[in-house]
């Protein structure tokens, strides 16, 4: 029998949502950053999320309460960013075991509250439970954010020939960057308002698994330029592909906008790096960068 | 150094959701069944709400998958149908060991979608994550929800004299109901279009402990009258009043409309009890029952 080691994130999320009935106002169901809902508003789109943190894959046991909330927000509110949107309502579930201490939840709000109101969100409602001893813990956050109709952008918008761009640094976020990175929700919005972009998703799992992602989707291949990629200090270009939670934003945009993105990046956010990566191109001679990212259930 | 079994609950909710800022658009926040959002229509707020079932604790690893999965579902619908409101999308996080086998998992999803699909909710997201070894599983379900401006129930609503009545019969759930309880939308709808309801919960935790927070919200005390606790089969009034996960509705009402809601009751559900449990009082002389309800951390 099948289990989930054997098939990998992507196939199981395929599997499980094949046969699920879509609704008329679902813009944009599973297998993008977010979905996206049609609530009868003019210029705006809703958009729905919902993530987790789980103790001993996403965090250690001794990492400090504050940060690990702060991640635990984080990650949601930069996939709204990554749809050229801003988070709204944040619901938190925490699965904790009952020898926690009352300490280190309090942090672990403060951390959240703080990432919160960064991004001008609102955390209005949560659930608690208990988990049997030796369990990991839980920490599951979901969120409604909104996003302008016109400045939405899918995951499957690619196009041939479009450059893949990406903002920061890469790799070796082990380090400490994965517990307090800034989502980019201001330079995300800033991208979506003032640049048609094709497509955008933000680097969870790191460009090697992420970016065959956005090109399958956009029914695209792509072309990753090595001596291009933009390495973290200490990092070389294997990890920098392959390594997971830069939490950086990945697009696409038509080579004829380069000249004018890169100079009004330069005077916009002049201490965030933008690289292009390499391109889309046909789907039949996609070259895949031979780093492995990190897939849940196959790692 | 506190803990969580030291505080309980509902004690620790308290004290997570102090320092929160809440938004302006948050008509009620954390402590009813689902936050309340103004999202600017004219006629209705949208409901949110965020759940979770953990393996061991609210089902076991044997329970029927399509079973666990309605029940996922089937409790957030409830706390929809608790505010007098209707589901409308929900997002799935599954937290699940990577031996856990694809069929089983399919077949979770057949139940999350047969429960969503009765009720006229669509799964519009989700998100996996492995657990370390030995770790249980976890499902989180959040959604979105509507109701009427004008049919919306709190649990704060309760006035001194009202009647606190139930729909159907108490108790016993572990044999078997709390797998396969159906959510009352229908009949909450139908008791906030035609009643004016003061407040309303649903019990997941057992009428001991979920009435005296629909009172504490009320700012009232309660009595129940153990001669009209309406038991299940083979059920005591202590296992009636103490057992969780009935999903049934709690909620109070003027006295002066009980005439005609059992008259107009018994023609609409002819087949579901309701039940005068007891009455709201003054704080102050709160009488409360002996038995004692599941609590999550404490019991």
């Amino acid at each position: 029998m099948k289990q989930l080691t054997d098939i990998g994130e992507d196939a199981l999320i395929a599997r499980l949502v094949r046969d699920l009935e879509s609704g008329a106002d679902v813009v944009t169901g599973p297998g993008d950053d977010c979905a996206v809902v049609d609530i009868g508003h003019a210029d705006r789109y809703q958009l729905l999320k919902t993530d987790c943190l789980v103790e001993g894959v996403h965090y250690l046991a001794d990492a400090e309460a504050e940060k690990v909330g702060w991640k635990a927000i984080a990650r949601v509110v930069s996939d709204f960013a990554a749809m050229g949107g801003t988070p709204s309502q944040l619901l938190v579930t925490l699965v904790m075991p009952g020898g926690q201490s009352v300490d280190y939840l309090e942090q672990l709000y403060r951390g959240m509250q703080q990432c919160a109101a960064q991004f001008g969100a609102v955390i209005s409602g949560g659930e608690t439970s208990s988990v049997p001893t030796g369990s990991a813990a839980v920490i599951s956050v979901a969120g409604t954010g909104w996003v302008r109709k016109d400045q939405l952008v899918l995951r499957s918008g690619g196009q041939v020939g479009d450059l893949v761009m990406v903002t920061g640094l890469l790799g070796g976020s082990i380090r400490g960057k994965h517990l307090s990175f800034t989502p980019r929700v201001t330079e995300a919005a800033w991208l979506a308002e003032y640049f048609p972009l094709h497509a955008m998703m933000d680097l969870s799992d790191g460009v090697a698994k992420d970016l065959p992602r956005l090109a399958t989707m956009s029914g695209c291949g792509f072309i990753i330029r090595e001596d291009q990629v933009p390495c973290s200090e200490n990092v070389d270009v294997a990890a920098a592909l392959g390594d997971g939670e830069d939490y950086e934003l990945l697009f696409t945009i038509a080579p004829d906008h380069l000249e004018r993105l890169q100079s009004e990046w330069g005077r916009q956010f002049p201490d965030l790096a933008l690289s292009v990566l390499g391109e889309l191109t046909v789907a039949e001679v996609g070259i895949q960068s031979e780093a492995g990212g990190w897939e849940h259930f196959t790692s």
